[in-house]
Order: C-alpha cells, then structure tokens, then sequence
C-alpha cells in the first residue's frame, strides 16, 4: 500500500488546512473505499491498474459521449494555454467534420470507371517518357511499396510508437533495394474502410504511376526481417500476382489462411485492373460485408464467424475461378513474402546461431507479419505483452542488419540499446561489406550457402548478447 | 460537476455494499477534498486535468523509482495475457539492460578517427564503383536525407502520431525529388545524446557513404510544405555546407538565431568531416557541455541560459573564425530551407489564395519546421494546442499537394478527412499534371511566375473549404 502513504502524507497537510485533524483516520479509511468505488476498479488490482482504469472510466465516457467533444472544445481555452502534453486532450482537436458522399444504393460498387485498354495506353506512355522506364535493371522491375495507417492516433497509446518503427524498418529496406514507397494516410473511398482500403488505393496508383511494374503491398504490422533478401523478380516473369501461400490449400482444400493478402506484388496490366474488380464486390461496408461474410465462412475451411475480409474474398475468388485467374497468380511458398510471426520470432536466436540473412526463408525470414496483433487497434487476438514484446524483437532482428554496415548492433534482440561491435578506423572504405547491403540497390544480392552464419561473421553470442 | 455525480452512484453502490448509510455524505464530501490531496491537483482544474494529472503523478513516481519497473515486470504474468492494450502497462517491455561504455575522462572527447584524405579515398571509391555516381544528373548530386527520432516511445502518448505524419511527409517530399532517406532510431554516442546526437550519425553516414554527394540533415518536427520545390543545387556548387540564415545576423550581430541546424545541406567531403571536428567540442554531456553553455549565453546575442546546444555552437564557431570557415558557407534566406512556423501558418490561406507550390519561399515555404513545439516531449515551449494544430494544418497543407496528383483533397487544412477533387475517367493519363509532381524525380521542376495560383487551378475556397 505504499501508494496510499504517499496520499496519506498529502492528506495530512490537506487536513491541516482544514483543521479537521479529528477525521483524519476515518475519512483516510473511507478515502480508500471510495477511490476505489469512483474509479471502477471492482476488484482490488494494483494501483497501476487502478489508473489505468481511470484511464478507460474517462476514455470510455468520452466516446459513448460524443457531444462532450464539442463542451470540451468549448472551455479549452484555458488549458489550451498550456505547454503541458500531458495534460492535453487529443480529442479537441479531432476535425472530421462533414459526411462522406453517400452511395447510391441503386448502382453496384464499382472502384472505378471500367478501363480494358490499360496495356496499350501504359505502353504508348511507356514509349513517350524514356526517362521513366518500368525496369531499372536487368530483372529489376521499377516497384512502389505501398502500406499505411489511420489518419487518426491509434486507440492506444503505444500503437504509433510501433507503426512508426514499423515504417523505419521498411524504409531501410527499400532504400537498400531501390524500392521507392507510398505511405498512405487517407481514406480514399469510405465504403471500402478496413481491409479493404488497399483496393481503391492501389488501383489509384496503378493508374497514376505507369512507370510502376509492380506494386508491392504490404500492412502495416508487417517488418522486414532479411535486409539482404532480394525478390527473385525474374521467377515471375509470366505471372502478374504473387502471394504467399500453398495452392493445395487455397484450390483443394479452399482454406481461409492458404494464402495471405498481408504482403504481395501485383503487376501493373490490365489482367490487374480486372481482378481488382472482381476482388471489390464483397467489399462495400454494411449489408453486403455481412452477407458476404456468411458466405465465405460457410464455403471456406476454418474460416470464424465474420465479415468478409479481402483475404477471404480472394481465396473464394481463386478457389471458385481458377481458370480465370489461376494462371497468372503465383502462390509462393519457397520463401516468407509473409510469414506469421508466432511461428518465427522465437527462433531467431537459432537463426542468428545457424544461418544468415539473403535467405529468405525458415532460415532467415524475409518478413515477419504480426497478423492478429492490431498494434494501433484496443484489442488483439494475443496477448499485449507477447505482441509488442515480439514486435521490439523482430524490429531489432531487421535492424542489426542494418547497424552492422555502421559498426554497431543491438544489444540484445530484446533492448533499444546499441553498442559498437567494431572500432571506426581512419580506412573506412576498406571495411568488409560481407552482406553486400552497402551498396545493393539495382543489383540482386548473391547469397550462397557458402557464406558464413550471422554469428561466423563476428555476430556471436557475445556480440548479440543472447 | 457531472463527473462527481457519475463517482457518486458508484460510491452510493459501494455503501449499500458496506452498509455504511449513515456517513455517505461526510465522505462524499472528503472524498472529493481526499482525491484533490491524493492526486496532486493543487489548483481545482477540470475532472479531465485531474485525470491526467492522477497518470502524471504514477507516470513520474515510476520515474524516480526505477526498481519499481522490475516489480512490475515480476508482478506482470497475470495482466500481460490480456489482449487489451489499453490496460498495458508498456514500462514492462523497457529491456535497456546494460550501461554504456564510460568514456575515458582523460583523453578529449574525438568523433573518430583522424581522416585527413577523405577526399581522395572518396574519389578513388567513386572511380571504382561507376554504378554508384555521386551525380544522378545533371545539376542533381545523389542527396541522402537523415532525420530520426528516439528508440524510446514519446513522453505523451500523441508524439509518436506526429512522428508517423512527418516522416509520411518526408518520404513523399523524397520520392517525388529522387532523395534517399535514413531514419534513425539509435543513440550511438552517449556523451552526444540530445540536439548533438546528429553529429557522430552524419559523419557515421559521410564516411559509410561516399556516393553521396549533399546529406540533408532534418529535424523530426520540420515538414515540407512545398512538394514542388527542387533545391536549386547548381548554386551551391561552390559551397559545401548550406543552411537557413544572414550574413549579418550571424557574422556582425552573433544572434544565436542567425541560422537554424534543424535543416541543412552538408557536401561530402573532407571539409565537412573537419568541421564536424571543429562543432563537436561543446557537445559532450554533463560538465563541458553545462560550462560551454554559459559562454555561449554570454557570447551571442538574445541567447536565454542553458547547455550548449549545436544552433549557437555553430554561430559561434562561425562568427570566430569565418576566414577558416566562412567562404565554403552558404546562409541561405532566398527560400525556406528551414521555416519557423510562427511565421508561416497562419498564411497557408492567404498562399492558397495567391500563390502555388514550386516557390520555397514566404509565398509557399519549402518547410515548416516546429521549433520549440517539442512533440515528443512532455513540455514545449508554445500551447500545445497551437503546436498541434498548426503541426496538422503544416501537414495537411503539404499532403494536399500530394493528393491533388490522385484528384483529392483534405476537406480542409484543418481536417484529417479527404474528398474528391475530379471525376476518374478511363483515360487515367490524359489527367494535366500542373505541377509536374507526377515524375519530378530527377528533374528540375521548372515553375515560372506564368504559373496559376493553387486558386486558379481549381484550388478555390469550395474545393478547399477555406
């Protein structure tokens, strides 16, 4: 109860102003009752529970009260006065006013003006603009790296500490591989909010960058976990959509989870244009994203009770027209395009022992997708402490690849901290690069077996501090 | 009162419970001076501030009891399986196990090695390594952008969305000019925590980089707000480091606000890497960095009391000695390289209204940068309010001109929402691309004073909900 000294001590002095001395003991007793009765808590949590149930007792009042916004903003004048963050309520400067533009419920949900000539008008500009070619390389494709956010804070608090490393992380990747990226934080078309959101935005940008060859979307609770992983670009010469995922799963067994929507590449063509639109119709918020739901979790193996989902809609799409569109999608699964954290992140200790990043795979995972963290959202499928706990690790796993061309690392998988893991010498130029990350924008990275593990390199236990 | 009203009920719950009817009222009554006691309110601000200052007075008693953070951490196992961020306290995920390395009180602090031929190495480097030229056109050297943050989560919970939009802004300021981006997350020395951290990084970067040709140091809190702009590069080819400022003020007056080191260009070259050396001395924390700071105050003009920050630093540095110096300078004023943003946001309508984006100037500033604002602090040095309303009105004035190239925009500078600006059509590349912000990369953007105002574009009041 060390808390309540430290308020017992404060309500002394209280009561000496009030010169109630007689009380002090019952009301301190009835004090404790009280606080505890106010503030919600029911059962007798620590004092930091206790808190932080104030916390939410406020925070919950606030949005099932949303006139109180306006009261709020009303009276801030004062505290607007100060220079105190923390005493400052966010919520007073939320402008969102004006409604979206209501659909018409009598015209289908469409993403856009139907376009069928998008190959030859993408070429005759192609032709036009030499200085803007869609391969910058011999087998290296000009490719934009799309991903975002909320234009809100996220409902907790920590979320966008993590979105920010999230994009950190990604941001290190493509400089590395010469990837330009598209950081969305607009919601495009309000009927597609979600899951959805990506499909109005990519089409947007496929029409608006013909200088793109292929569009790499990736979620935002996704990392790069192999800095040194080059996409082998030339493998999908003749495909235009490539996901991760198995096609026994997704065209035998029509599973929900035999493929994944979290991270993929999609070719800037026609046939794309197409199947975005036959991908959209289960999108549209509402009646139809219930409905559609029903659905896919009646017709699709393992699938919760749930609306319909972009992940689902294509593996119903695929399983149902695979003569459509089989041919041109490729379901890779000889590396991690995404690959589920719950089955990686605990393993990157024997992966640093083993192995070295430019793998991809098992081995050395090119990404690791925190899929049913929501780190912006209230609630995940997992556990807080394990979610964020796992995320600093995965962040820091990417990032050791980075700090080492710069001499330092973390120092453990687990800390914010770095330390040098070489001295700076007056030669720079003449240290050894053995990742090749230094310089490989426009070049694939030869990796094979042949190179030494993480740790062979100088990247021992001691180093890593595992 | 409501809020006591909402406290009340509960308590009248918790009485029936503790049969205690008679003496509800007394410590109702105490319950609210007890509460006032117990949560440090001191003055009788609103429930709300009372809220917040209840986490201010956990959050720093957490502070000062640091072993207080390894209780919890034992004490967690129940609260960390649930799912619900709210109720996390992120504290149990601080792993900053480990001290850093004391330096040697003996021998001067040094950022490196001496190198006194960077410049040859470079060159013979650039010699052997076409595929990386320091130039990527004509008139347009390979610029690395570096900005960053703290690896810790912000101090209020808000900073860490700020952060995100920044860097958002960045990356797209960056992909539209062809600019590669560093963000860095770690504290590699520190004896230069704080505003001098910047410098071990950039010559970390100089020195690991030599393709680079200009490295753009830029604060977390500075946004571009001119999309269009390209730095006329050709002007400094004579110069090897460019900042924001006067002859005058900093040459004859020594005003420590003469230039800004929130935004510069620094060449790639040996000059630079003495510099450095030359600006480091005062950086060093604790007793040097205190002391330096008194002579700084008492040296340069208007400068209030406080350690040595790396702005005056480099006044002073300048000022003492402008013949070492002074001719490799370059204090540019002609456009807003760094833009105080006391300045600037409250005339975003009136540049809507008369001018358009390409100038750099006081007409549409190239950036805005929130000096004093301290997001990601808990305290800065203007209203909060003010910081991050203009901070979203900087953000969004900027974002605009990004979503005018996909035919939306923010339905007003003050509104995180979007509505459209044009119809889509089937000839997605017919679209005019009046400030040639589509493929600008590599380019010069050519904007003459012919050029329509954002007004005159279709950017009127309507449109923009001035």
């Amino acid at each position: 109860m060390l808390d309540w000294c430290f308020g017992a001590r404060r309500v002394r002095q209280m009561q000496r102003a009030f010169r109630h001395g007689k009380i002090t003991l019952l009301c301190l007793l009835m004090t404790v009752v009280v606080l505890r009765g106010t503030i919600g808590a029911g059962k007798f949590g620590t004092p930091e529970q206790d808190f932080i149930e104030i916390r939410e007792h406020f925070n919950n009042r606030k949005r099932v009260e949303p006139h109180r916004v306006l009261e709020e903003a009303e009276v801030s004048t004062e505290s607007s006065e100060s220079n105190n963050y923390a005493t400052f309520d966010i919520s007073k400067l939320t402008v969102d006013e004006g409604e979206d533009e209501k659909p018409d419920p009598n015209k289908p949900y469409s993403l856009g003006p139907k376009i069928s000539d998008w190959d030859e008008q993408r070429a005759e500009w192609l032709r036009k603009n030499p200085n803007f070619p869609n391969f910058i390389g011999p087998n290296k494709p000009r490719v934009l790296l799309v991903t975002g956010s909320s234009p809100k804070p996220c409902e907790n608090p920590v979320g966008d500490h993590y979105l920010l490393k999230a994009i950190k992380n990604k941001i290190d990747y493509c400089r590395l591989h010469g990837i330009e990226i598209f950081y969305n934080m607009a919601l495009l078309d309000a009927e597609m909010a979600g899951f959805w959101a990506k499909l109005p935005l990519i089409r947007k940008l496929l029409l608006s960058h013909p200088e793109i060859e292929f569009l790499w979307w990736m979620d935002s609770d996704a990392m790069f976990t192999d800095m040194a992983f080059e996409v082998p670009w030339e493998r999908y010469k003749d495909h235009n959509f490539v996901m991760h995922g198995w096609n026994e799963m997704v065209y035998d067994q029509k599973n929900w989870i035999g493929l994944n929507t979290g991270s993929f590449l999609l070719r800037n063509c026609q046939w794309a244009l197409d199947i975005l639109d036959a991908w959209a119709p289960m999108g549209p918020k509402g009646k139809i994203r219930t409905e559609a739901g029903k659905i896919l979790t009646r017709e699709l193996k393992d699938r919760p009770v749930f609306e319909a989902d972009d992940q689902s809609a294509m593996v119903y799409l695929l399983a149902t027209q695979r003569d459509n569109w089989g041919d041109k999608v490729y379901l890779e699964s000889a590396y991690y395009l995404h690959g589920y954290w719950g089955i990686l992140v605990d393993r990157y200790e024997e992966m640093i022992e083993n192995y070295h990043p430019g793998l991809g795979d098992h081995r050395w995972p090119l990404v690791t997708h925190f899929v049913g963290c929501k780190p912006c959202g209230k609630f995940g499928d997992y556990p807080v402490e394990r979610c964020l706990k796992q995320m600093d690790r995965a962040f820091n796993f990417g990032d050791n690849q980075i700090l080492q061309i710069y001499g330092f690392t973390h120092k453990s998988l687990g800390s914010r901290r770095v330390k040098r893991t070489r001295n700076d010498t007056s030669n720079p130029l003449e240290v050894k690069d053995n990742l090749g990350l230094l310089h490989p924008a426009f070049k694939a990275v030869k990796v094979t077996n042949r190179l030494l593990s993480w740790n062979e390199m100088g990247w021992n236990r001691k180093n890593a501090n595992l």
